[in-house]
This record gives structure tokens, sequence and C-alpha cells, in this order.
């Protein structure tokens, strides 16, 4: 259709001169046009639909009707701010509160992942008046001046490391410094968290917090050994630090068995602040920090106030409830559970047939396929990855890379993803593969993004 | 009614226990439960109706059934991010950029006037590899932790002024350091800014930016007088820094005879940085910053990508238009003009005849009235503005304070705002103020907020 060629060619063309060309686009090389969405599908300007294996933000499936209804509705009524009292916000905030262990009991309503937190840092900072973070390495915690800081993703290739900053090896025991023959990786790790902070305090620095996503997605889809949090916790405490648990990827029952993703850490672990966002709204801008009674008191006791024009508005929380009616009313995560588990023991398969497939890990529908060049050096198969990429794009299934090297396959669909989209997924992908000899031509298989750098 | 005044104090109770007390309400003392709205109106849950004078984000009236309608109709469609391309985000970069100098052709979307602050510092750091920053005193820039530290209204309150910031005198010829019988305060006023960057020159320091609501709001709804904006300009871009124009309470035909407020400073000045926010969504979480193509190729030089999730997504997008055809179609520029017009006018009547009133200032409708216990001294009347505030929301007007001294009575209503709303509030603000020595015994004039700032 010449027509909408011209259109599509028109629409790039103007994104990078209105737009910069700082955001890289999927398929930048071939970029799709999405006109609509329902669900797990997308459908470009040709009507063609997609699989969506990577929109996390659209929890419960794009262009959910009752979420519509219920902005709609809302909309209409009221869309201002929080110095007017209204029911909606404190609603929310209880059903929030319901998710979470009890000491979580306090609210910070925001517009991003980001806007989150960047106040937990304030939290933290006040609340303890000490400076200083502990990450992970390759983290990835946010666009914001104060979040570049504490991302090592990000300032490595910025302006490098702030002195108030220090890096904690990724708990990775496919990649990382102890592996999965380790006895104790959870004990082993959490005691790199341990010397840092002994190396530190022999500086004269004192520990805000320790902030860590609770399943590490720019990292590569990791799954934190057992007892990794809480020993964590336990020495941050001791240095008079709090955990900050960075949920906007993995929070609102992505994994299935839990609400959140910290409670795969036992009953005994609980952070002391969590932040909130892309899954909360389906889309819709709204992002949350929960935390103590003791930390909320501290940041309010010198008299300034904490006001965000947009955070927390009527329309906000009404979408934000309905997305929570949503993932009761659907089961979505008992559908997280079905369907994450058969696509891990499908990818688990394919491990079983192709030397490519390195390493399989995930939980509910948070699900990571490490590419390697061989399963000795577990050498990472970056181009290979990007292929498969473009390959399934072709296909009609739209998937991404993660992790350091852009090895890992990941997958966190809308959570209505069913048995079949598994199922048609894993076989695209077995098909590839297996036919992987022919297509493995140098040109096809060169890495031509403008940005070395990975999709959140 | 028994059952509203116990959901009331039902939701009250839960407010304070749920998200602590950081975020001030409105009149505090017996905050109003709004449940509605419509244009300049407010409902509270007894149906009573209340004329809305300072709801600037609700900029094309509250709920307006156009916006709800583009808004419901896109999400019905897609609500995706922007690694897909879409028309809405290049068609509303277009529509922005006709509204804007040329030079200013280069838009980032993002949630919230405080990430278009942070960007718009991190945008002028990278282009000018410089990392100072001069503001203006009692300046407020946004809630995030790089932004307090350019906000002289909050950062004296917090940790202090950071070694990279420096304070300019707050060009108000009402109580500043040159007024308004002084031959050119706008000269004078920008000779305090070059003087600040030849101090810092001698201690090594290097300017990055200078950062400016083009109408300073918590400062006290200030006017800046003519030709400032150019010659600090020329000062900043001397020091190889940029001018970035704050417009996040100003822009968006508030000031009703130019789109934006620093188009009220001449042709020959133009900002490098341009950041929106309140008004764009008309209640909806977006903002945006405008700037050079200079400065967005530096920007991206590094290779480091700029990624919002919610940021510039269709329904964002598909919002900000409507909102813009609403500005042109009920041409609320002509409004703000005609209107505030017209409210100045009566409010000069009533610094005639009361004498509690110091000042008359603004423009469009972006308007205030400073009240002073006498005209000689002009030393700030803050209880009686306070009382006068909680008095017209007797009165069902609902109004508030702004400026160093929380005695500036401030108006900044929805643009569709309307000339017997104008002579209803001055009618009110004129009888009380005739009533005044009745009124005025000391246990009425408390000022018992528990925060000692102003809204925003």
């Amino acid at each position: 259709c010449i027509l909408s060629a011209y259109i599509m060619n028109e629409t790039y063309s103007l994104l990078f001169k209105r737009l910069g060309s700082s955001c890289r686009l999927f398929f930048s090389h071939d970029p799709v046009k999405i006109m609509r969405a329902r669900g797990q599908y997308l459908y470009d300007e040709n009507g063609m639909q997609y699989l969506d294996c990577i929109s996390n933000v659209q929890h419960v499936g794009h262009c959910h009707p009752s979420i519509t209804q219920a902005a709609a509705a809302q909309m209409d009524l009221l869309y201002s701010n929080t110095r007017f009292l209204h029911d909606n916000i404190v609603l929310y905030a209880n059903r929030l509160a319901a998710t979470l262990p009890k000491k979580l009991c306090v609210f910070y309503f925001v517009n991003s992942g980001s806007e989150a937190n960047d106040l937990a840092l304030r939290l933290a900072r006040q609340y303890t008046r000490h400076q200083d973070v502990i990450v992970l390495d390759y983290a990835y915690h946010g666009h914001l001046t104060s979040l570049i800081d504490i991302s090592p993703y990000k300032f490595r290739k910025l302006e490098g490391q702030k002195e108030w900053v220090h890096v904690a090896p990724l708990p990775d025991t496919y990649h990382g410094i102890y592996r999965e023959d380790h006895l104790d990786p959870g004990q082993a790790y959490a005691d790199t968290v341990k010397s840092l902070i002994e190396e530190a305090h022999k500086k004269g620095r004192k520990i805000s917090s320790f902030f860590a996503e609770s399943l590490p997605s720019v990292g590569g889809q990791i799954i934190f050994p057992t007892g990794y949090c809480k020993r964590v916790a336990e020495s941050v405490h001791e240095a008079g630090g709090v955990y900050v648990a960075d949920e906007i990827q993995t929070g609102f029952g992505r994994v299935g068995s839990h609400f959140w993703a910290f409670q795969l850490q036992g009953e005994d672990f609980c952070p002391d602040i969590v932040t909130v966002g892309k899954p909360m709204g389906n889309g819709h801008p709204i992002a949350c920090v929960a935390t103590t009674e003791e930390i909320a008191d501290a940041f309010t006791a010198n008299g300034v106030e904490y006001f965000n024009t947009f955070g927390g508005n009527p329309v906000s929380c009404a979408i934000g409830l309905a997305v929570l009616d949503v993932i009761e009313k659907e089961d979505l995560r008992g559908n997280a559970v079905r369907v994450g588990g058969h696509l891990i023991q499908l990818l688990l398969q394919l491990q079983t047939k192709h030397p490519l497939v390195g390493d399989v890990r995930g939980v509910g529908l948070f699900i990571g396929m490490e590419l390697v060049k061989d399963r000795v050096s577990r050498k990472p198969a970056t181009e290979e990855a990007a292929h498969l990429v473009r390959r399934l794009k072709e296909e009609r299934i739209v998937i991404s890379t993660d992790g350091p090297w852009d090895s890992v396959i990941k997958f966190k669909p809308p959570m209505c993803f069913s048995i079949e989209d598994a199922e048609r997924v894993s076989t695209c992908i077995d098909q590839i593969l297996g036919g992987w000899l022919t297509l493995k031509n140098t040109s096809s298989l060169q890495h031509s993004f403008p940005f070395d750098e990975i999709y959140i």
C-alpha cells in the first residue's frame, strides 16, 4: 500500500526531525507502526497482527475496555489534584496496602517509576541522614539526574561513578563470580555487600540505602539466589541504612505466585521502601512509593511538604483501582503461574535441542532465555540474539533482548498471555534455531543499532 | 448530612493514615471534598458550587468533554510507548513547534514539569559541559532531588545551598532592591546576574544555565521588567551557558497576548530551552522540553539514549492535541486578554478604596493582588491574606496565596473564567475588605497551617 508506506516514511522522518533521535525505536532498521492493540496483540497500519511478548506496562492487556471505561467516567467527573480530599486516593492506597506486609503502610503517588525512585532516595536520605547508596552492577533505576548516578548501566557511559555510590556484584549465578555450583550463593553474594559497606565505613562514608530491582531486568532477567535479600537487608540495617526494593518492572503479580517479586525471598524479608511504576496504570502515567510510618514521619518532620501536581489524582487512582480489579477478576496471577510455567518448560526443551540456548530462567511471566556461543565459556551470543529477535519479528512476534551483552531473550508480556501464545513463540524459536546454519551469514547478523543500549 | 460528614471524616482520617501528611490540603482547617467539576466550577459532596480561581492545570476548564472524548477514543485504540512509531507524537510536536520561535524545534515528552526541568538541566549540562546553575531567589522548579538543589524556596529549608548553585535577586519591582521608581530596572536586575557570573568565574566555576520561570509564581506572581531576559541571556551566553525558560505555570496562552510568557519580553529574546507542564494535559500527566537542534544533538552525541516509559504515548499526545484544539476553537487566549484585563481593572479599583491592597499586577489570567500592612513600609499582610482566602471560601470562591510571605492573592483560573466570575470575585473581595474591621479579631486571623509553605 503506497499511501501507508508514505505515511510511515512521513512519520519516521518527522520523528527524527522533531524528536531528536535519543529514543531508540523497536526494530530501528525497519520500524513497525502500530495503530491499535488489544490484549496481547498489536496491529500495524496494514492490519497485520503481532504477538506482544514484552509490553509489561500494558499489564492486564492492551486497551482493556474496563480500564478505558473507568478512566473516561472519572475524567468526566473530576481530574483535579490532591489538595482536595478525594476517596479514590485513599481507596487505592488501602487496596495496595492489602497486598503488602503490614509495615509498608504509607503511600506517595507520583507519575513515573523514575519519580518514585527519586523520592525513595530522598526518603532514605532524610530518614537515615546518610548519603551513600549501594547498587547492583548493570542496574538501571531511571532517567533522572539522581538516578543516573545510581545506575551503573548509565553512569559508566556518562559522567562516571560518584564517590557516594558503591557498586555490588550482580548476584547472577550463570555469569557472576559465584555460580549455580556454589553451596550458598545467596550468602556469598550478600557477603559482597557486607564487604562494600565495610570498605565505605573505612573511608568514613555512611550508607543511606541499598537499591535493587527485586528481579534485575536490565541486568538480564536475574533471579536472586535464596536468602540473598534477607542477608543484605541485615547488613544494610546494621549500617543504619534502608533496603529499597525497585518493583517497577516486577511488581503487581508478574511473578504469579506472589503480588511482589521481593516476596519470593520469603516471609522473613521485608524491604523498607518499595517503588512501583510501569504496570500500575496499564499505560497511564502512575507510579508510587510505599514505605513505613517511621520513614514517612522523618520525611515530614522538617515541615517541608512534598507535593506532586498530578500524582494521585482521581483519574490516575480510578485507573489504578480498575487495574487491580482486572488482575483479580481475570485471575491474571494464576495465569502467570500456569502460562509462565508452561513457557519455561517449553524453553527448557529447546535448551536440550539447541546448543545456543545456554540458560533458561524465570518465574511467572518474567522469563529470560540466554543465548551463548558455547556452553563451557558461556560467551554471550549477542549477534545471534539480535538476529533471533529480527527473525521473530518476521514471524510477527515482538520480543527483545536484555542483559549486559544483549544476549538474553526476555519475556515480560501482558499478563493475559495464553498457553497458545507460549506454544507459538516457542515453536517459532525452535524453527528459527533449527534452520540457524542456513541463516548464519555475517551480513544478516550485523548489529547496526545507533545506540549500544538495551530496551527497558 | 451525617452520612457525608462521616464519609468526609473517613476520607480525611484515611488520608492521614495512608498518605502521611506531607501534602498540605487546601483549607486544611476545614478541607473541601470535591466530587465533580466542570469548566471553572467545583462541586462538593453536597452539590455546593465553588468558583475556582486557581486550577491552572485544568487549563481549558475542568472535565472538558472533548478532552475526555479524545482520551477515551485513543485509550481504546493504543496506549503503548514511543518505541513504536505513532503519528500522534509527531503531529503534537509539529503543533507545538508552530507556537514557538523556529530555533526551538526539538521536543522531548515526559510526565511532569519536574521531569521536564530535570531533563532541561541534563541537556544544559551536557551541551555546555559546565555544571553551575543560576536561579532566582524564592524559585521553585520541582520536587526532584536535582530540582530541590536549584529551588531556593525549598533548599533553604532543607539541605542548604550547593556550591554549584548561584541565587540572583528576584526582579520584583515592588519588594526588590530596584523598584518601580528605578529608571531601568530590567538592566539593573540583569546586571545582578552578570555580577553573579563574574563572582562564579573568579572561583573557577562555569555556568551551564540560567533557570527562571517566565513569570515567577511562587515568588509572588512577578512580572519581569522590560529588557530583563534579553540582557540576562546575553550574559549567560557570554559565559557559555544557556537560558532555560520554565513555562510550567505560565505557558499555553495563560498571558493571553502570547502563547508563551517569555514572548512578553519581545521578539529579540528567545530561550535555548523551554519546559512546559501543568496546562498541557488539562489534568493528565504530560509535560515536555523544547530545545534547539544543537542542544539535542549534543545530548545524543554520546550514544546514550533517553527513554521515558510513558512520555509521549499516543493517549497523552491525543489529549495534548485536544487541549490545543480547545484553546483555539474557544479563543481562550482572547478570553484571557478580555477577562484578565477586566479583572485587573476591577482589582485596581479595589486598590483605590482599600489601603490593604498594596499592589495589583498581572497579565492575561496570571494575576496577583498583594496585601500590605501599610503602603509605605510595604510590610506583607500575611494573616490578612490568609483570612481573606478563608472568607472567600465561605463565599464559595476557591483562591489561594503566593509569594515569599504568602501575602499575594493569586489568580490563575481555568482559561474559561468569565467576566461575570471576575466581577463576582472582585465584589466579594470588596465586601470582605469593606467589613474588615469587624472581622479583625486575632483568633480568626490565626495562621494554623502545619507547613510554612505556599501552594503551587
